[in-house]
């Protein structure tokens, strides 16, 4: 056809780098890079690229205490959200289900309920507190980098799906960063201003040393 | 208490910029800037600004052929997610539901089953494509500003809750920027090669003139 | 010269990545990254790199029915401009000549006249039209990511001299990307509301299947 | 007819929206933010906006001695491309017309030839020198930042059109900037290394005081 | 002079907005948007706009307990760094200072040291901890999100100066964000799995209510 | 612990990729990109990679005329900066001590003087001077881009702590960059207005041919 030699000369530039302009899935084997992953080829890339199919919820039993699990879509999970400034996971809350204060620092989460009740809040940089108990129907938005935590307000199951502001958004749970390592007892007591006792019991229980 | 005292000085210029270095709820009734729109005054701002309530189903009875409606909360909905990068939407799709060839300039979108099984499909600007059917379990990102359409491919009601990656991504349905405004139905021919008559049928029934 | 020592011990850090902070030529024979490619070694770099000699009318006569040849100088063609968010191309135009709906889905369009008169249209996300024919004197802003057209309006022929605000603009002509492609007839007919006729009659015309 | 029904539910949070995400033209009565002018109300918003009319050159014997004019569409004299990325000007030099030293802080710049022969030349952070007489066919990209400067390099007329990668790319002629005001001729002997008389002669040129 | 004719023809798109493009001196009466204050006029702008006169020890014993003070030059107290990316501040330290974990959602940090010896510590998002006792000739990087502390490691007075990514980089202090807001004992129990006695007592000391 | 196997869960995601999202130590062995150097592999990062420990005066005496050092702690000499936006230098002027016009294409600096007195100017793009000589207890902010000098104007040495916005900011001298590179007096005259025997002088000093 005659039109498609037209098209071939005047789409030239883009028919050769168009994949990469349009999306870059990760090459989970490259190092990174400031801005991300290397781009897988896009000669490799398939439908099945872009499509996550683990997006079930965890075990909570394999944590009896906390009951929770965080199923993760991010660029490690699917890589092909690489680039793209975005990434999902899901949230299962059992009964009395729980994940303590944690802060992400890449990214603003939104929290869609699909099931039962959470109670979501978060404290902002001047310290002010916002919490709701969320049902179906409703949405929250936290911003990027602020101390937050769910847990389950109802009497059944909940669960929410996230979605957050970045393909790598990180996240860090407050006591595992300040139990959960190294740090000396005696540098945490006085950074934090906890009673010694206090740090000691809680390096204990998540496994920090010193 | 003495503390206080040194942290009110030691967080002086925290204090008084924090909430808009953490959030910027929009002040909907200000002009918009390039980067979005003005921030609400902090004092103003409450846990209800960061809820949205009305994240429930459309009623897809209103339009017996498309069988389909999308709940958005974006920044116009939900004045918070303003400069945060994310904004979400649901999607409710009746059986034979189905939405036609869109675009969003500013945003990928991820979506995630909640019931039924959906048709999504996207074309890259290599003009390849790249459709499958997903059910519950499994999510599909869209690269940024793609040609991608969805459509129920089950037969039941199928949902899905969207995230993308802007406060404001805007969506644009081909057929309407075509054949829903006042450009020449000769334009039309010429710069889409459709036929005259397809276009002056098209034109008829997305209420397009000229 | 006592100066020397000075400014080169002054510039010490300057000196040794100075090149790659002014600019980063292509190496197009790597892997692309999410923010481009790899920088060519500044030693090799020469003036040559930053001239792009082949800034000539195509040959319009290679495509009948369209009459038109975009020549463009982006990264692929003109490493140089690699991460310095412009490039440029020429479009020329036959009597008749017509580039028919395409989009940049990166980058916004200034299109300048150098001779002849051109009908310059785009499409904003809100469907409204806006077209003009443009003479010598006359340049034409086109946003990014929207669905744009251009065609000989005058009797003898045109060209325009275009600069885009990315190194990678990118181009997806509607046409082939609805009707070049292997998207079954059904879906396409399904998701753009055509008749399956004028669907097949296009994808006859595109090189299309399905 | 049912479909509007339909898209417009489906379109409304881009309907409001949408040319705040396509386009911003600045309202230049307003005043500026770090990001550019505040947008003027889309209602307001027509073709000609989109559209440059003066892309003519200057009277070039207003400036005998330089016999060179710029013609620039930036964010001032062409609203339109506020937050777009991008820019034009146009340069045409009479036989012996010369733009000295000067550079653009916020663009990279793209030089077309349209006619004659300029000389282009730049100098790098590691002050290396490219320097390349250009003729019609051939185009230069001069990276941002960079002290460069064009002459016309042949016997008659030349004249080129420039493309910026910013749309306020700013401008500073290097004479203007040392000799055009009121720094003393004392520091700026000091801190150019240049003889006193220099200087002198040439704050009298460039109307500096002091 | 006649060069003056065309030096102001040439930069006339120039002149009327090179202020903006080089510096926006904040505005701190006007409404904050996402990316900073608005600009004071230029007209206002003087070289004492750009100099901070205040970069001097705070009254440590105005905090007998940690005897510490920061003198911050962010946007806030110092506006011309507004849009700039940039700020200061100054840490001094009494023996026996201290400065608790704390962090800063929008900043890296460089601490370089004037006087004194002074523990620096941060934890990565992976729980490792980056701790060390730092001496004049001596700076460190801290980077952007993660909560960090320092106090005096010496037997005399410590002084640092920091430099930080951001106009306005915010500062939580965690004692603070947990303890001193009215975020209900029981809550803070449970999202940070201290015991109730230890967060009653913060409680009390940091003037938290609930 | 029965904690530490849900930590480890919830956070699959973030510790595989944390130290990447949080820093990126420059692999200066490795060809930068557009967006910096690729990252050293985060197994090998210690604490000692965040700090720079040669943040001393060079040797003035090196430099008998211009009797200034400047002490670099950008990318460079301290890899961990890669990324972060910032990086920082010390100025030290003997008494006479002098830095010349130069300019930073990439950042702009703030410069804290910790002993002595300095006279710090620019030059803004519509050629304002803004000059002050600055004392202990002040800092200046230099807005990126724009030609500046540093000379010490006491009795005394002085000294001024130094930090820029970005980890490769650049810098260029403005006499090395006209006198001291291969660029012909000819072209050096014509496109500076300066008198040739000047501009063959200045050549001389700082080693240019041509």
């Amino acid at each position: 056809m005659i039109f498609i030699i037209f098209f071939l000369t005047l789409l030239s530039y883009s028919i050769t780098n168009a994949s990469v302009v349009d999306f870059c899935v990760a090459d989970l084997s490259s190092a990174q890079t400031i801005s991300g992953f290397p781009c897988k080829s896009s000669l490799s890339v398939t439908i099945n690229d872009f499509v996550f199919s683990n997006f079930n919820p965890g075990n909570t039993s394999d944590n009896p205490l906390l009951r929770a699990s965080v199923t993760a879509a991010a660029v490690h999970q699917f890589p092909a959200v690489n680039g793209l400034g975005i990434s999902a996971a899901r949230l299962d809350l059992d009964i009395g289900g729980n994940v303590p204060m944690h802060l992400h620092r890449g990214a603003s989460e939104i929290l869609m309920i699909v099931q039962g009740r959470i109670t979501v809040g978060f404290i902002s940089s001047d310290n002010a507190v916002f919490v709701k108990t969320l049902s179906k129907g409703e949405i929250m938005i936290i911003p990027q980098g602020l101390l937050h935590f769910q847990f389950n307000a109802g009497r059944s199951k909940a669960t929410a799906f996230l979605a957050l502001s970045s393909s790598s958004p990180g996240a860090q749970l407050l006591d595992v960063a300040l139990f959960g390592n190294n740090l000396s007892s005696a540098i945490v007591e006085k950074t934090t201003l906890l009673d010694l006792a206090q740090v000691k019991k809680l390096k204990a229980i998540f496994g920090g040393s010193g």
